[in-house]
Formats: structure tokens, C-alpha cells, sequence
């Protein structure tokens, strides 16, 4: 008996704004002040930094949930299963639907059952519900799936990661361009295939100061629009939290699976900024004494698709699985690591046998 | 070994608001008519109905996280545990934290996160997170930290219902009448006391056109305020499926728990309602052809207390356990049932020998 990703999907906007379409953007400090540089100069460095070439933003009319239904679609289609064999809807988010032009998240139902709704999931056993967990969402839902079919509640859960975070960007914040839509999905499933499946996971928050890094606070222009928040992140700290804590928990989770690191194969780690994936990865083989990172060890999405929150990982391992990224392969039998961090602080991962 | 209720807290907020502070409200249909019946007559029939005399609102400048906070701390102190013995917290509501005079949900960081942080739980691996599945939240809470404990990943959970109604309601809405502010919150524990604990779990999402009978919608008074929503409800529709839907799913839970309907001490339902708590009962009973419902079987707190979403059944249960709802006591060895139903639309249930 083992727990396996039964089926994977995902959902990529089509609308790309690239870098260059900030260049008119007025950008300023926490303080207010309009920051010196030029824009060149800011989008440069922020280039430099996270990797990112481009973002995706979901069309105008385009809903978070729906978003998750499209993802939902393929990884039913790629587990081959009827949609009344699911038994538990899981959908992790952090800012609901939000409708273009407005400001309230709308979870009113809960995105979940949104879902279960347009899929024409008929079985009233099959439990629709959301979680909030920071960008770590999506593992966290996998997690719980687990618990799930464990607890012998389930046998196929579907779970989503969804957001929209274009919708809650402040304008004048340089962090704005970080963010991207997106969603991803997946069938988890219990499976008597015992050479593949979940062999352990981890999960953590770190709540004393780390509870409010990232926080929803007012725009740098003063006036702006002074009854609206936005998504703000003490990114320096972030930084420095992600690069001590992230390896850590990975190798912790590593170690549970009782898997030795060079039998490792891929690690897919939320694609928050390439620097900070970088060090990660680099910290984590530390750990194992090892300085030397393995050749495409850990494919990356970030560049052309930013950081769409809850929907990086299960996005990126889909293009992984479907050959889209470059010199990255998975294929049964392999060892992966999917690990993520976000708001919380939360940190998660799992280990799993393809 | 069992899953028990290992302590039980709730904080119910001071300021109670009676049915005469709706005396000067202006009351409107859904297509904006003003209502013509008066309202000392659209009062009487809304206690006739809903049994509702009295809600209670937070403070102004009190947030559902930290009335989470206040009821934890109860909960705690109940379980006689310390706070680093939580291995995870769930944080259920509907609406997040919303600062009295705003419109937007808080939920960066999620809930279960900024209680973890008042508590000052310093145990890094206790995974913080908020779960969203309609007035049943608590109740799926305590389905989730079952399956947590069963999985082996915690021993200790602490699950917290919480929410403010009063920060969404529309004045123009006589619906609003039923909303109340309030938290519950429960530690959940693995025991290896065989006498006692969760006997049998539910839990449902009814999907079809059911999906949006509660739902997030516009005041009824034209141009009040364009840019808001509230939250909204088909009363007629969920009061016709409460009927139909709840006690079948009853009496699946205890059917699955194999308690004879003879041996069951006390029903614990989500108070939304008077007359519908009551029909549903009736209707329970009637599943087992038992047209007489046993003296003092469901106690109830929404005469004073209004429907305070996921808050209501750890409340209430509270409220008994400490003897402070009149003729209703339980007791250790006692088997009562647990049942809500809310927005998504969601059923739950659990079986529980005290």
C-alpha cells in the first residue's frame, strides 16, 4: 500500500507581462519616497535577483477557482479517473476569488466546493474544502491527503493550489513584480503499487516574529488608496529565514524517508526568487558535506513564470513530468524532494518515489 | 487507543445586541422594496422563526484571531497541556480577520499562524493553518485532526472555530438579525482511554445549484454601497435542504458509530435556527421511527446567543460541559452526536462517547 500522485495538471494564463512593462511604473520605499534609481536600474537589479523575465496574469474576467477547475480538469484526465471516484476536494489559496476592480476576497462558498460545482461532482460524500497555508499551500493540501486516505476516510483526494496575486499587488511596491497567477492540481491517491508513493513529509510554522513577514499592508503612495491593502513582504528577512530554516527542514524530511541524498534525483522547491532557490539548494547539500550540487538537480519555472504562490510547485513538477523544461526528466522509480516556504512562516515538504 | 475532546473553551464577546436595536433599522427585499409590514411585525416573526432574542458583537477593536486566542487559552487550560504539547493548530472560519470600518479579509498571515503567535508555541514542527468549509468549520477541524492523529503526525491538536458576522452583514438585510460574533475552540487528543472518544465521522459538500445558496452578494439598498458585499443567504432553500439532508446524514454517522438511537444522550446542532434545529430533530427521530423526541436531547444556546458561524457547537458544548445551559449536563461514558450544516453546502457530523 502506498500514496502516489495519481495525476497532475496545470494551469499557465496566457496573458505575459515582461519586465519591460514596468518601465513606466512609479516606484517607491516602505517610507513613501520615490526610489532614486531610474527604473532601468530597479529592473535590472530585480532581474538580477529573482530571475524573473516575466510574469503570467489570469484574464480579466478569469476567477482564482476557476483557475483550479481548468488545472483539476488535466490532473483528472492524466489519473484516468472518473470524477465521482474523487471522495475530498482540497483547494489551497490565500486570497480567495477576487474578482477584477474589486478588493474583497470572495470565499463565500469556500473555492472548494466552487470546483466540485463546475466539475459535476455528484457524490455529496465527497467533501469540498479550503486551506490557508501561505505559498506552501498546495503540499500542505498533499499532506493532508495523506492523512486523508490514511485515516481510511479516502482513496482519491483532488488537490489544488490556486492564485491570483495580480489582484493584489500594490502598483508602487518594486515586489509587485515578483508576483503571478497560476494554478496546478493533482489526484492523490492510494495506490498497491509499493515501489512508488509518499515516503515522508514535513511541516512547520514559525510563528514568533516570522508570523508577520509577510503581511497585507497599505501601498508606498501615501493617499493612494488609503481604505485598500496589498500583499507587503519584509524581503531581506524572508531571505534570510528561507536560506536557515528551508534546508534544515529538508534534510529533516530527507532523513525520515531514510533516503540517502545521492539517490536523490530532483528537488522542486517554490519558485519564490532564483538567488534564494540557489543558496537553498546549495545550504542543503552543505548539510551532507557536500559542495559540489549535483548537475539539474532542481528545475526552475521562475524565470518565465514568476511566483504564482500555491501554484509553483505542482506547476513546475507538471512541466517536469511533461519534458517542458530543459534537461529535466522524471521518470518511475526516481527520488524527488518538493519543498516549499511562504507566509506563516510556513515551511513543508514531502519526499516521493515517482 | 481513542481520540478525544481532551479540553474545551469559548469566548463569547460582552456586547449583546437585542432585537429592539433592529427597531430603527430600514428593511428591504432582495429586489430593494422597502418592507412593508413595519418592523415591530418583521421582529416578531423574525424571533417567532429563528428563536433569536439577543447576538452578541466583538469589540470594535477585537479581530476573530484573537477571540481564537481567548478561547484557546480556555481550551488549553482545560486540557491541562502546555502549549508546546500542540502538535498543530486549525483555525476554521469563513471570513478571516476584517478591522471594524474595512471591507477587505485578513488572512496574511493565516489565523491559525497569528494564534500560534499570541500563544507564544515555540515548537517549530506544530504546522499552523486555516481551514474554510462554511458554518461546519470546527466540526471538519476535528475531522482533520482525527485523521492527523490516526496518520501518526501529531498527538495533540487544537482546533478553533471562530468568527465575526457582525463585520459582513448587510443593515438593509433582516437576515442580519441572525449573525453573532463568538469562538470555540478544542484540543483534540490521542488518549489510551478506550472508554472514551470520536466513534464515527461525516462529512458532505452538496455542489450542485446547493453551492451558492449562502453566498456573497450586494446590499439591498440600491447605491448604499456598490464596491461591498455581504454575506447573503437563499433562506427558504437552505431551510428546505437543512430538512432533507442533515438528519439522513445524522443517522449515517451513527449508524457507522453502531450506537443504538436509544443509547444517545445528547444531539449538539449547529444553532442557526430554532425552528429548523427543532424540525431537523424531528425528523432524525423519525429515521427511527420514533415519533417521540426524548425530554431534553438538544441544547441550544441561539436565544442569546444568535448564530455565530463555526463558533456555535464547541459553545455550546462548552456551555454544557460547565453546566450553564439549564437541564443539560453530560457525562463521562455519555454518547452524543455533533451535526452543522452551512455554506458549500456542507454537512458534518461526529459521534462521541464523553
Amino acid at each position: 500500500m502506498s500514496i502516489i500522485i495519481k495525476g497532475i495538471g496545470s494551469y499557465i494564463p496566457k496573458n505575459e507581462i515582461k519586465n519591460e512593462d514596468f518601465f513606466q511604473h512609479e516606484f517607491r520605499s516602505e517610507d513613501g519616497q520615490l526610489l532614486p534609481q531610474g527604473n532601468e536600474t530597479i529592473i535590472r537589479k530585480f532581474k538580477d535577483i529573482t530571475g524573473i523575465n516575466a510574469r503570467r496574469y489570469a484574464d480579466d474576467n478569469m476567477l482564482t477557482s476557476e483557475m483550479g477547475t481548468k488545472a483539476a480538469l488535466l490532473a483528472i484526465e492524466d489519473a484516468g479517473i472518473d470524477v465521482n471516484e474523487i471522495d475530498a476536494v482540497i483547494f489551497a489559496h490565500n486570497f480567495g476569488n477576487i474578482p477584477k476592480q474589486t478588493v474583497q476576497t470572495d470565499i463565500l462558498p469556500c473555492l472548494a466546493t466552487r470546483v466540485k460545482h463546475d466539475l459535476k461532482i455528484t457524490n455529496v460524500d465527497c467533501a469540498a474544502f479550503d486551506i490557508i497555508f501561505g505559498c506552501p499551500g498546495w503540499i500542505q493540501g498533499v499532506i493532508l491527503a495523506r492523512q486523508y486516505i490514511l485515516a481510511g476516510d479516502a482513496k482519491n483526494v483532488l488537490v489544488i493550489g490556486a492564485e491570483s496575486l495580480s489582484r493584489v499587488v500594490d502598483p508602487f511596491d518594486r515586489d509587485s513584480m515578483i508576483y503571478s497567477d497560476g494554478a496546478g492540481a493533482s489526484i492523490i491517491s492510494l495506490s498497491d503499487d509499493d515501489n512508488s508513493g509518499i515516503l515522508s513529509v514535513a511541516s512547520q510554522t514559525f510563528a514568533d516574529e516570522e508570523a508577520y513577514y509577510l503581511f497585507f499592508g497599505h501601498s508606498y503612495k501615501e493617499n493612494y488608496t488609503p481604505d485598500t491593502r496589498y500583499i507587503k513582504m519584509h524581503g531581506r528577512k524572508i531571505y534570510e529565514f528561507a536560506l536557515n530554516n528551508v534546508p534544515v527542514a529538508m534534510k529533516k524530511c530527507l532523513d525520515k524517508a531514510g533516503v540517502d541524498i545521492k539517490d536523490l534525483h530532483k528537488v522542486f522547491i517554490h519558485q519564490a526568487n532564483e538567488k534564494m532557490d540557489e543558496a537553498i539548494i546549495q545550504r542543503f547539500y552543505k548539510l551532507y558535506e557536500m559542495d559540489e550540487i549535483p548537475k539539474n538537480i532542481m528545475p526552475m519555472s521562475i524565470h518565465e513564470l514568476g511566483n504564482s504562490s500555491v501554484a509553483t510547485v505542482p506547476t513546475l513538477y507538471d512541466l517536469v513530468k511533461r519534458n517542458k523544461i530543459q534537461d529535466h526528466q522524471i521518470k518511475k522509480g526516481d527520488i524527488v524532494l518538493l519543498a516549499s516556504v511562504g507566509a506563516g512562516m510556513s515551511i513543508n515538504a514531502f519526499v516521493y518515489k515517482v
